[in-house]
């Protein structure tokens, strides 16, 4: 799809934000819906982006990883140069592209990468900006894998060993641990791909472990409110019911 | 993916069908899979869409709501043409496609739009043939609404109070309520959406309030051997038992 | 999407593979994110692609039918081409595409057609070379069809009297019975199709009908590995307890 990338700064864009624009152009949005031109502008952008429930920074990892998780490539580059703008730095984006790859499929991730090639060259990121290939990896907290290797060999183990080996050697003993997403980020990456693809079997594994990294339960409430436009209300009030399972569960 | 509008009109259109062709020209589909050819032009075509159960109009509408839903942009611009063909104005489809923005999620709208937008170009919609931003809404079934409104402050409430805000006020007191789609298409739609995304945690309430709207139990049926072909067979057998279960519920 | 079918010869491909290359080229991939650079060229291309659980052919029809019933366009002129070179036929790709049309949605199958269409062309395959149109049907298994036709007559007859028509005369009297690809590959292409899209409910079902089929206990078990790669984890990650459910089933 032809992506537009006009500066329509006085029409799609907020107060605070920069003069990018959404690929899909306000004027192709009036020519096809005038209501929903507005809601993106004053509902979506206007006011859910504003509340003040989550930060700029956090609302931005959250639509990008529901975007590539859900391969929809038409507005990425107008929400990487957001995500940018809030304070996402290029080594957090190109991370979470490596990240869902594993969670959202090798080919999301492929879909991803040439919208963030063209926004990065836009905004000069250098080949030193991006994670490095091999990093120290962040220390490990072995009690927990210990718990997660056993659970996974007890219910994985009979079914495909293949399947538990590269579940602990590339991701929890690998990809996990690199340093370039904070594991509180890479947490909200991943349960808003759960989220983004209905896949709430997992939630429960990741939103605990999210909560465990920092994310707060105001936090993740507000996740709730702001996927629901990106990622259309039925995924949202699937996971509603494990959202609120996981938030009963956990002391006080 | 470059759209390719030819006019095969002899190989891929029904005789009362208009001379739009498929987006994926029939050559392109000979020289793959001329079985896929043929299926596509006497069982889908041909056989399916003549089915006496089911309006050509209504089954555009399903058909398009399964397409946005699902982001198959490829298909769409032939299916938009062969909706205004039977009958579906042009400002159902901006406002299936405004709703969409909220059941299947922001991008799946947004990657619909310059597709519309071609369409309606090539039919000379004008802006006064779209729906008005800011209509008079339908009147509201207070007690409906109050029911509904206290099952989900019951279980969302708990979980995101934003959530529980946006269902109410920009749902169901707004979006649901714009006259542009009748009530009885807009459940339609949603209930497509629903099953086209394999979402039927939520096909429970929408099959019955689209019955309510008064879509019919024999329509109903037929909407699942229509979706069949446009979602794959797995998610329309997925959605069988909840159908089954509301079919059985409801007084006779 | 552009595709960029760039040989990178050195770069992207193995030792035993074609020099063909990944439509995202390595020099994007290398710009956004040099670690999943690597992760392609040795985790997944060097080294799952290598496991001896699950022969090239195998792994070349799962992670096409993966990609086919995700509409992953971007990846599949690569892992078509590596397909034909793995010995998969073209008559057999072209039946693939066409199986999927019933099982991963109209709609999936047509945005694979233009991609095939020109790895067939640069191949040179020829209509000779594809499936005919209404070849002579592989026997039936009477008893098998009759417990199928049951159980879905008593469960879907109810609700659904087309789709129960639909599910006999063009599924299992006709597409399964196409010679094109062999019963067991066939089953592998619906199963792999049902795992990428999460929709494990349908599983059971053609996990057994592939084991019937041939595939064996060890295969099976490869392809949830292989697999987790092209459609994220989470997705086969829900479905190890059906396959588990489906192991224990069986006799030994």
């Amino acid at each position: 799809m032809k992506q537009t990338l006009l500066a329509l700064s006085t029409v799609l864009t907020l107060g605070s934000a920069p003069a990018t624009a959404l690929a899909t152009s306000a004027d192709d949005l009036r020519a096809v819906s005038p209501a929903l031109e507005r809601y993106t502008r004053e509902r979506l952008l206007g006011e859910v982006w504003e509340r003040p429930g989550l930060v700029a920074r956090d609302r931005a990892i959250v639509t990008v990883a529901a975007l590539v998780a859900r391969q929809q490539t038409a507005e990425l580059a107008f929400y990487l140069d957001r995500a940018l703008d809030a304070g996402v730095k290029p080594s957090e984006l190109s991370e979470l592209i490596t990240h869902l790859a594993f969670y959202a499929g090798w080919g999301n991730a492929m879909a991803a990468v040439p919208l963030a090639r063209s926004v990065f060259a836009k905004r000069g990121v250098k080949p030193e900006d991006l994670p490095e290939v091999a990093p120290r990896l962040l220390p490990l907290d072995t009690a927990t894998e210990a718990r997660r290797e056993s659970g996974v060999q007890a219910h994985v183990g009979p079914v495909s060993p293949g399947l538990v080996q590269y579940t602990r050697d590339v991701l929890f003993l690998d990809l996990w641990q690199r340093p370039a997403l904070a594991p509180r980020d890479r947490s909200l990456v991943t349960v808003s791909a759960l989220i983004a693809n209905g896949q709430v079997a997992q939630v429960t594994f990741h939103l605990n472990r999210a909560m465990d990294n920092g994310l707060t339960q105001p936090q993740a409430a507000e996740v709730l409110s702001h996927l629901a436009f990106y990622t259309g209300w039925p995924n949202v009030f699937s996971a509603v019911p494990v959202a609120k399972a996981v938030f009963e569960s956990r002391p006080r």
